[in-house]
């Protein structure tokens, strides 16, 4: 191990060159007047695989292709291992806010040291390249890898991933891994890595509350008719209690509680809720109160009305009591919810709370489940080894507020559970102007990628 | 009496040519087109009230003049009653819903007899020429009036009474009278006059509750992040229980109760509520359940969520916790309620009860008391016995669940307390295509108009 992080540190240059390369080719997904950088992004990643000694091509779809690449030189009985990237970035504009060429990277000081500065410099090229010269370390080194390695490229990751189920159903053989390591997320901070061990799912909904056959003036009718937008605002102002419980029905079956050990270890992180919260004009948790705030943002189960609109909504005032009133909800969802009944529970509570002269109707749009990766599985163990030996601490064992699309595709549609450990950190300014990559990061996330390969293979 | 009801039996023909002759003039306020017919209305209503002995003018103002007559004959010491009506109409599109030129007006045939179709027949130039047929038989017959008369024409009320403030204030002496008679709302039924005893109020109000201070992702931020909708829904549902009471504190503090004569009176009108709300596709009187459906209608006050709005509201699903959402208010008030205090109380009641990272800011439109007639004061009991009278039944005293802002009006700027009795039907069409009004009403109405200034002056 140690002759392979030597030769880590002595190619960082050449690594970065490489890097270069990759970042100068604007593979910007959602616009198709990139559609053949995006292309030339796939063949620089295919073509520098196969000169790495892969078996690597491109997998075409109905959208950009992807780029699946092999070498199971480790023989059958080694760990196979499942890598997945990204190849496309995000479109670059505002361009006037850039201090450089977004596709002419640059390395300029910044507080932590040097940093790559292009679009695309840790989301998600710096990440997978830095997993790449991590597995080239190791073949310069040992001449094979620790384990089975199957690399997935994904080229519409930034524009809503709409041929992944289509990639992932026609490369089913070559992806049947054990485990999938993602690395597109970040480190706790600077110091600490992260492991990102839950998701949370979520269920949408559209609720249109309706009442008189047309609107009507509220000083004729006011009083005696239904009025919707009254009745939608009591029964979804019923959902939530003013401690932030939630009160539909069976809303939390099957909660499966957070672990103690996760719940201590969380504990440690020196989460600062007034600072996070700060950022955004707040102050105060506003989620069940009986939780910590970690626990509110990564672990609780939410009910978020996210739009609302019904009656009069210009200037000054209307007496209108309007025909109908609607809210649009989605439902943060952890392990053991089911998010079918979720929204079924949800529907009967807005439906048994109504006044008989309003009638509600449903609109779906979407559902899945929240995860949770064991702790105990073989390779997030040795991920935690790995990643404790690279940073001297132990890496942070986080959860996520939000889902993360190919983790819910890769369960679904292959079975696969997913690690999800990556080297960006949270002011890398991901989609926005002057993204950037600490060198250190890149150079600490390669080495840290060669102990992970090791670490699965022992 | 009898001469002069006998009188106008004899005169209806005569009488309706008039009718007509105001009619045919297209005095459509809204419409600057129609200035100069607006002006020529009221020049019609000013030549007519001089031929029949008035001393009358056209009273300017910075929008369209008023008509100001006055016949004080009957001397000093007669009771001195201020009669209200306006010149003006209502525009007349669609016009091709119309069967005739809405400015030629017809006799049609119809269910209860003849009806006079044209834009104004009933609102209110065939109220208002009905008023001075009753008054020229008086005339006619006596050479002279029951009581001081003065008579104010308005030309701005189908839009919005812009200079009426104005007019009343420069006319205050001329306009001093003991109380003013309305001739512009309808009778409960065909058989059955009506004088409308009771207004509600109104106060129009706006709150914005504030969160974060931009959009977040509910992903990351929801459930530790306050949601203003969440927060909005929440303390603008509790206003109301699922009961129809009003729960804001203090909010029916002084409510005048209705009478129990009133209450008796209302059980024998055969309000079905069945009927009335199934009309605009509703079933349940949806107030407060302890009241009755016309006491919900015009008797109790209201808490009505005009329109809502925050968040997103295209298709589908956005995960976004907006930064802030908005409702417009109005309370419907009645006799009793402040109208200050009440919007004080409610803006109380959302401050104290949001979350400690909401903040609510508020916006008011305007603020009028309920009125209720009373039952005692002389021109009422004149009324009552005026009207039982010519139509062989008691008048049916009814509320309003509206505001009538010329009622505010003479309250606040003249002292005034108003007498509304008119001799339209609900199936008259005002403001729609072919407007009418029955003849019989016109007939009746002017019998019962030449009683209620008899009445009044007895």
């Amino acid at each position: 191990m140690e002759q392979i992080l030597r030769h880590i540190d002595e190619q960082l240059e050449t690594s970065l060159e490489r890097l270069f390369a990759l970042l100068r080719i604007p593979s910007i997904s959602a616009q198709p007047a990139h559609e053949g950088d995006c292309r030339k992004a796939a063949e620089w990643a295919r073509d520098t695989l196969i000169e790495m000694g892969f078996a690597a091509r491109l997998s075409e779809t109905s959208g950009l292709p992807g780029v699946v690449a092999t070498h199971h030189a480790a023989g059958p009985n080694a760990p196979h291992v499942l890598f997945y990237g990204h190849y496309d970035v995000q479109p670059a504009d505002p361009l006037e806010l850039w201090h450089s060429d977004p596709f002419d990277p640059q390395l300029v000081d910044g507080p932590r040291g040097r940093q790559i500065v292009a679009r695309g410099a840790v989301d998600d090229k710096g990440q997978v390249v830095s997993f790449f010269e991590a597995v080239r370390a190791h073949l310069a080194v040992n001449g094979t890898l620790p384990v089975r390695l199957t690399i997935l490229l994904e080229g519409e990751e930034e524009c809503g991933s709409p041929s992944l189920a289509e990639l992932l159903s026609q490369e089913r053989e070559t992806l049947a891994a054990d485990f999938v390591l993602v690395a597109d997320t970040n480190m706790w901070n600077f110091e600490t890595p992260a492991i990102t061990t839950s998701l949370r799912g979520l269920a949408a909904v559209e609720v249109t509350v309706k009442g008189p056959n047309r609107d009507l003036h509220s000083g004729l009718f006011g009083g005696i008719a239904l009025n919707p937008i009254n009745e939608l605002t009591r029964v979804l102002g019923a959902i939530r209690d003013e401690k932030g419980n939630i009160l539909i029905p069976g809303f939390y079956d099957g909660v499966v509680p957070v672990s103690n050990s996760l719940l201590e270890s969380w504990a440690q992180l020196g989460f600062d809720p007034s600072q996070f919260l700060g950022e955004v004009g707040l102050k105060h948790p506003a989620g069940e109160a009986a939780q910590s705030a970690l626990a509110q943002l990564w672990a609780r189960p939410t009910a978020e009305i996210n739009g609302i609109f019904g009656g009069y909504q210009g200037d000054g005032t209307k007496t209108v009591i309007p025909a109908e009133a609607t809210a649009k909800l989605t439902f943060r969802l952890v392990p053991g919810q089911d998010p079918g009944k979720i929204v079924q529970n949800f529907e009967r509570f807005i439906t048994e709370n109504l006044h008989p002269d309003a009638r509600a109707e449903f609109k779906h749009f979407g559902a899945a489940p929240g995860f949770a990766m064991s702790l105990d599985a073989p390779f997030m163990r040795a991920a935690r080894e790995a990643l404790s030996a690279e940073f001297g601490k132990p890496a942070a064992l986080i959860g996520c507020g939000a889902s993360i699309p190919v983790v819910e595709a890769f369960k679904t549609h292959l079975g696969l559970d997913t690690l999800l450990a990556g080297f960006g950190l949270d002011d890398d300014r991901i989609h926005s102007p002057n993204e950037k990559f600490d060198l250190a990061c890149f150079h600490r996330g390669t080495r840290a990628h060669a102990r992970l390969l090791a670490a699965f293979g022992a």
